[in-house]
């Protein structure tokens, strides 16, 4: 039998958290970390409901992790997260020594791929799961935005 | 008469969170923001104690500077680190579009320098105020930390 516990299945979850994001009016970006199949952290982009730039889903995902771990390296865990993660996000998972990223859509301006932003060596990162579903997301949120304003 | 508000002026109050920091055992890195000579965020590194590597000084600064202002971009603002922000923090700077950098010693290895992390078109970025201190600081911290070992 397939395990059912992959890629799709957890960026599912991700992106589940997305849709709380897009619920609160927030950019909706959305991510768990597992580890061995569990998801140990939930979170989704906060950065308007906080007014605070640096609550991102995958920020507050990394300090969750660390807190139930209770160890701030997150070796063996996988972070699923809808959009490609920019400098700040890719920094702090850099200092995590992160094992595996996983993201769902590309952030060709301002994601940590075309900015260079440097990976920690022992940290694989791979991306389009589910990706089509993550930008759809992102661009309904930002339909809706333009035509509310 | 010399505004005694000066570069070097609040530089000392980031040494002083430093030395804060030092003395918890955290390596020692302190920051504080400013808007019109009012400090409105001082934070030092807590990464050990909260077990987080997103805890650096400059990202509680930032976190703590939005809440005092009510609002998330930190236009007018200027950040004095004892120790120049690594891609995390630098990121973090990017989306805050904070006015001014200015960092104490250099960090030739992980620092937003040497890495190129991208920061905003509106933020300047400067260096080497109060260079010695900081870095002196730095490397009791890391001979102690060796000699306990």
């Amino acid at each position: 039998m397939e395990n059912p516990f992959n890629d799709e299945y957890f960026m599912k979850k991700a992106l589940q958290e997305a849709e709380v994001a897009f619920d609160k009016g927030e950019i909706p970006v959305g991510a768990v970390i597992v580890v061995k199949d569990r998801i140990i952290a939930r979170a989704h982009n906060l950065t308007e409901m906080l007014n605070d730039v640096t609550a991102h889903a995958e920020m507050q995902a990394i300090t969750a992790a660390a807190n139930f771990l209770g160890g701030k390296y997150l070796k063996d865990c996988t972070l699923y997260v809808t959009l490609e993660p920019c400098q700040m996000c890719a920094g702090a998972l850099y200092w995590s020594q992160i094992s595996k990223i996983v993201y769902g859509a590309r952030d060709e301006q301002r994601g940590c791929i075309n900015l260079n932003t440097k990976l920690h060596p022992k940290t694989t990162i791979e991306g389009g799961v589910l990706e089509s579903e993550a930008s759809q997301l992102m661009k309904q949120f930002f339909i809706e935005k333009r035509n509310l304003n």
